[in-house]
């Protein structure tokens, strides 16, 4: 069964539908080439008069206010993901309306995480029709499965609030699970037994949705501040018991990696990026959170420091190796949209050069610019990469929907985009002549960096120009590939069947490629 | 000759315009009976592929950023009033849009000042066709004598936000001058030579305009933090040698009044407010900037002191007592609108418990609610009131149009609104059996403190009972008119012809009364 009878071969040459869950959708046409026209979408026009005039919004239970704001079949539900694995919110909401009846939801999750396994059931039982946002875990297998009613929407943070801002997807209820609310609805992540840091994923939510309901365990009399969420937005707020898990939200175990193989692709990367003249007073990166990815950043600290130079600023996640760079006056800003540990956390709400950003301001595409496009260089993964630099990051080479594209598609617009990736995994090979999802486009992803050798992308002429005495393993991207094949033999494929079971948004909204259901 | 065919007579008995300046009106309904329908503005998506990707968005002058931005005939030009009379920029606008023969503009400031009267040239050549904001001064003037080519508007800081927000006002190209800007946009009040503190009466129009130029001459590197304004809204910056006069700016000169008049006002709302039980631990209050209303907040300071109490919060307009209250503990929180010194400036720079407000959160009718409704008491000034309690703040007793709403209309809705006025001015009663225009209903006026007596709104019987023992001169507002008519006689009326120069709009956009023009 396919579900198409429309699709299309857009400008990557992957096969996408031109229709999504009985919405149009516009084929992927190249790096800004789609150029958007009309209007973003417009809330409906409240009065004040119909709020309560002493600011008093707290509602006696969840139920209650979801049955306020008239919860009912076919809605779509935003919730965002700033507790990670420690949310204890999302699944509540669809408790209530399996007890309601209610049917055929939008799940619109910023992004969703194993902690959310137990909403298969009401994936299966018709509550929730299909999810738009991360398909992790069970919830990924699930999808690749072909066990979703709809087909699943993956977009980034960035085209998250893109899909809001224009429209694209009208949320009829967003929950916004705070850990500190005042009765108004000002809230924010920095304070309270849940803090996350910041809600800037909750943002376009909180501006767009026509209901808006804060779920708090810590409320607090007005004002709250920092007011991270405007209670100017918000209908409702209920006050739970408990809306987090501390531990599952701050890991507070993110370390640096200890694995030589690991450390070996850190110390590649910064040496690659000291040569090629990126590491400068004044430069700007985004590392990320992985054990790699700390190590470069600790790299990149002693470069800093033997120099006397200082990076301009660091975008965040944050976690306490970037913290102490702020604090020892390494950055002199992080620019952060998610905290990762408690010392993010601590940092976001004492220090003021640890500066609270949100997808509108760092990712969207469809704003006047957006921060992405400035820094100088940004490490990210990838499950695949092929031989044209087009990488994959949410399948896994057994075709299986594997995790989210978080920010990654956004971060692609740094100045250098650059993949530490082992070049192979499980004796599988990472570098393959065609991906198993294209979710970002090599003219994009500037350097391949593996313990084996580092592939410059041939579109970096400069880079190529200033690595070319280097004493770094510069080879092509197909002579890695070849090495990773001697090694393991050429990959097999995963079994895939025609039906569409999820599509892959670019920054844009348009659709940059499918995944399609896994034949076990 | 009467520009209207079509007049009504509105919920408060006033003659007002169903149509004004070619596009319908709705007149005044009472407070809260106009539910608004329909979607807000809908902004045109845009595309980060049109902008550049280091971010650098600066135009090489002000004229050419105002070509790229298409200036022409007959478009909505906004400017904010942050630098109040020391403001450069506006008529460097209207200059350019002179020289190029540009016609018809609007012009929407947030407010005007004394130094905007060189715009009289260009209202009498058609340069500007109408104002939409306060005409003060020399503009009141102008447009009170029927010269101005289309119909004033006035609008409160609340009523402005609602007004572009609900797409009544469609700003085509929003001037945004600000202290301090990086080349994308990012901007702020806080630093610089211009420092103003915040730049709240701009949000709406970074938000909402078209096009947004911001004007600095502050340029710092990406990013500029705190980012009140934020690049993503922004089309170009310009950077000028000079965009304000710091010293008109910030005046540094607000003392505490030295009349025994006001004195003795300060003395009475202060006494008055604490046998009402209005001052408590944790109670909120907004006074302003007056000498009068300095008075009073030193007066409520001393008390706090006494009893070892707090405030939650003040509202600013702040000052050095304001700050001083922060500093000392007086008060939790400065939730500021605007900053009216340099102690203000340096506050909201560097105290995370001084609070930078907008419109949006603080006013704006047409949300989720607002704060003004929850500040337990707010001082507020006035031209003339009513036996009915109605009260003007925009006409004086000749008629002439004096000065803007400014946030007066939205702090009304405050728990108990206070005005400490002087019984008579000139010899001129303030106290009328009609006022010259009505600014705000008399429901939402609470009581009137006069030299000779205080008179509490007869539907307050909660607070004419805590006060039925006090020692405080407690009268009716008819016997305050009649001393005050004893003393001065019965005052003539200004002399009006019918034709309508300027509207008073209500806070949910409706039209609350009209300006008509003076025979002087």
């Amino acid at each position: 069964m396919n579900k198409y009878d429309k699709l299309v071969t857009n400008a990557l040459g992957r096969i996408v539908p031109t229709e999504i869950n009985g919405q149009p959708a516009i084929p992927y046409m190249g790096i800004g080439k789609y150029r958007p026209t009309g209007h973003k979408a417009a809330p409906l026009i409240v009065s004040s008069a119909d709020f309560p005039a002493d600011g008093n919004k707290v509602s006696a239970s969840l139920k209650e206010a979801l049955v306020k704001c008239g919860l009912k079949d076919g809605m779509t539900i935003s919730t965002h993901h700033h507790f990670r694995n420690g949310d204890l919110v999302a699944n509540q909401i669809f408790d209530i309306a399996h007890e309601m009846g209610v049917k055929d939801l939008l799940w619109f999750p910023s992004a969703s995480f194993p902690c959310h396994e137990p909403l298969i059931k009401y994936l299966e039982d018709g509550t929730i029709h299909h999810i738009e946002g991360s398909m992790n875990g069970a919830l990924g297998k699930f999808t690749s499965m072909g066990k979703m009613k709809g087909v699943g929407v993956l977009r980034s943070h960035g085209g998250r609030y893109q899909a809001v801002q224009d429209g694209e997807v009208h949320i009829d209820l967003a929950v916004i699970a705070a850990p500190t609310s005042d009765p108004f609805g000002n809230s924010n992540g920095v304070n309270g037994p849940a803090a996350c840091g910041l809600l800037g994923f909750a943002l376009a939510d909180s501006q767009y949705a026509d209901k808006v309901i804060v779920v708090t365990d810590n409320l607090v009399p007005f004002p709250c501040i920092p007011w991270q969420i405007h209670g100017n937005y918000v209908d409702h707020v209920v006050v739970l018991d408990k809306i987090g898990i501390p531990e599952k939200i701050v890991s507070g175990t993110t370390e640096v990696t200890k694995s030589p193989d690991r450390l070996l692709l850190a110390e590649m990367t910064a040496q690659f990026c000291d040569e090629a003249g990126i590491i400068r007073d004044g430069f700007s990166f985004q590392a990320g959170a992985g054990g790699t990815a700390l190590s470069i950043g600790i790299y990149f600290s002693e470069i800093l420091r033997n120099r006397g130079w200082k990076a301009r600023f660091a975008r965040g996640g944050s976690n306490k190796y970037l913290v102490q760079m702020l604090e020892e006056g390494l950055t002199e800003y992080i620019l952060d949209g998610q905290t990762f540990d408690l010392d993010g956390v601590r940092s976001m709400r004492d220090n003021p050069r640890h500066v609270n950003t949100s997808p509108f301001t760092s990712y969207n595409y469809h704003g006047k610019g957006n921060f992405a496009t400035f820094v100088d260089v940004v490490i990210l993964g990838a499950t695949e990469v092929d031989v044209n630099f087009n990488a994959n990051v949410v399948t896994h080479s057994d075709g299986l929907l594997l995790h989210g594209i978080g920010g990654w598609q956004n971060c692609l617009f740094s100045k250098c985009t650059i993949l530490p990736i082992p070049l192979f995994r499980d004796r599988m090979p990472v570098i393959l002549d065609e991906v198993t999802t294209v979710c970002g486009p090599g003219e994009l992803i500037d350097v391949i960096v593996t313990e084996r050798g580092i592939a410059i992308n041939p579109r970096r002429t400069d880079l190529i120009e200033k690595l070319k005495n280097s004493s770094l393993p510069v080879k092509s991207i197909q002579e890695l590939k070849t090495e990773a094949e001697k090694i393991c033999g050429k990959p097999e494929k995963p079994k895939f069947s025609d039906e569409i079971v999820a599509v892959i948004k670019w920054v844009d909204g348009t659709v940059i490629d499918s995944v399609r259901r896994v034949i076990l």
